[in-house]
């Protein structure tokens, strides 16, 4: 299975073009689009999204992941296999807390480049051709060099920023619930919000954070935006109370 | 085949997550995403909408519906299966006119749970293994219990209000044209739209309606948006002139 | 591989439609969907966009093409066999860029009708029919007749004009780039915009122009919107210095 997660938008002919590579390069393996409308540009944001996201994924997965603001430049490709599981795209850092938390892992730098190598769609020509042949079980191409470290590897283990926000105005962090209690309470823009379970739980109009289906912290209201409400952007610190 | 008809819009990882779990469970069924920004919270809306798509698809399709703000409540979740054609969701009015107007129809409450059920994300834990798993072909799960009546049993035979508006500003509503003549004239807001067979038949900036290609009553404006002209949402009410 | 190349739009039941009757007609041929987002209404901004990216699918491909706003009228609908690759879609202009710059080129217009065909929506009732056909190797159904010319023949080999404005406020033009030297500067709007090769090397906040990764000339800002800082929309049209 290769598994799309992109700052691409769902608009125009970018993901297209991507598919129409992974169906040339990898016949008949699914293909699917996890996460499309990533934070543009911030792989810190996405960093933190994709660990809580990969982890259902089967063992053997490839993951296409491009949050490429430095394509052009000399920015290294990379390959990693954490937990059995492969994730192909630029080091800037996307990658970070994934290695960091993964019991086996391995890295390696791409330095196989195809023909055709335009200067800014290397998700097309590079990382989705290469996505596509370790899916089909052909291994690395070229000779990539195994690296020891990574781009952002002095992140820190959580982040307390607001990594998205959904159409509903809720807003994920980088903060795994398990990382706190379940009677922590956060300082967010002024506000103070306590833990719910469930939506239902909480009186309308009324900001909480609960755990969000992937584990993540999440600022939500009952019937209402967080983001509006509580004034978060992507970036948006928040602290937690003692 | 497995159809897609949620309220997950577009965005973020939901849908992906859902599309992973039918990869696993049901792995080489074909997925097609039908509707995924149906009217948020809306199960009405929705509700007529259904019956109007769903009928063109094969029997033996699965639909995973998913358009359930009582998620975490003990809203019932449900299998209803309707003319060959096979629905799980949530217990919310979602299937109540797909169910009255179907020939032959069978409803059960779905008692089996997942080792893993979130609170908030039933689509991918609950109601995606149950829909794979019916595609195929292994039946429901655990012992699910016969229903004769499903929430929505009261509701109208056809539904006099706006339940999607499209991109261009069409109005879709919840009358089918064969309840009423071809002569049919609906004061819409104050206006009087009367029919046209298609666009090109009316003057720009004329509102008028139509049988969509779904069989349904829309209100449009030739080169316009009815939606911005008349003040409509999903919603608002229309009534028929005698 | 049938391809989608249409200005549904994202949003709505429209594209799974269009998939559900290419799943019937043609099972287990890949759809990748290519372009969704069209300028609506626009085949002209469609038709030079279509050559661009058709070039790098396979030999064989069906692209399924609905830019229509003339359906229901009496606009023919047509299939174009170029180099190899398969259009089905309306004879709009949609067609004509490509059809100019093929080596080989045949055209058919189509006569066949489905059963039901309703007038709002072609693409589901009559080309995406047509596009399985093809894809199963079937050929063409009913009596086509052989064309001669196609509407848009006297459109200009190159289009001057925004074409597509992506997500982050780039604007795609219908020129292809390789008809300018590396050393043009373009008029637009007031401002007068030089090469780069990629963005990192523009300074933030400066507009360029750049060789897209299909091929075409595309205006951009580093870390700004083209679209917003130059006011362009589709249609926007800018001149060469001589």
């Amino acid at each position: 299975m290769i598994v799309l997660f992109t700052d691409f938008g769902l608009e125009g002919p970018y993901l297209g073009q991507l598919r129409a590579v992974l169906a040339r390069e990898a016949p008949g393996v699914p293909v699917v689009d996890l996460f499309n409308d990533l934070p543009p540009f911030n792989p810190r944001a996405a960093a933190y999204l994709l660990p809580a996201l990969a982890a259902e994924f089967p063992v053997g997965s490839v993951f296409l992941c491009v949050v490429d603001p430095g394509v052009g430049s000399d920015r290294r490709a990379v390959v990693v296999e954490a937990d059995g599981r492969w994730f192909v795209g630029p080091d800037n850092g996307l990658f970070a807390p994934l290695a960091r938390r993964a019991r086996r892992l391995a890295c390696w730098e791409l330095t196989w480049r195809p023909q055709r190598l335009s200067a800014s769609f290397h998700g097309r020509d590079l990382f989705a051709p290469v996505a596509g042949r370790i899916a089909r079980g052909m291994g690395l191409p070229g000779q990539p060099r195994p690296l020891q470290g990574l781009v952002g590897g002095d992140w820190p283990e959580e982040l307390r920023e607001v990594v998205y926000i959904d159409r509903y105005g809720n807003a994920v962090t980088g903060l795994r619930a398990a990382a706190v209690g379940p009677g922590a309470v956060f300082r967010v823009n002024g506000a103070r919000l306590g833990r719910r379970r469930t939506f239902a739980e909480a009186p309308p109009g009324e900001p909480f954070w609960y755990e969000n289906s992937n584990g993540l912290v999440e600022f939500a209201v009952n019937s209402g935006s967080a983001a509006r409400q509580l004034g978060l952007a992507v970036g948006s610190p928040f602290a937690e109370e003692d």
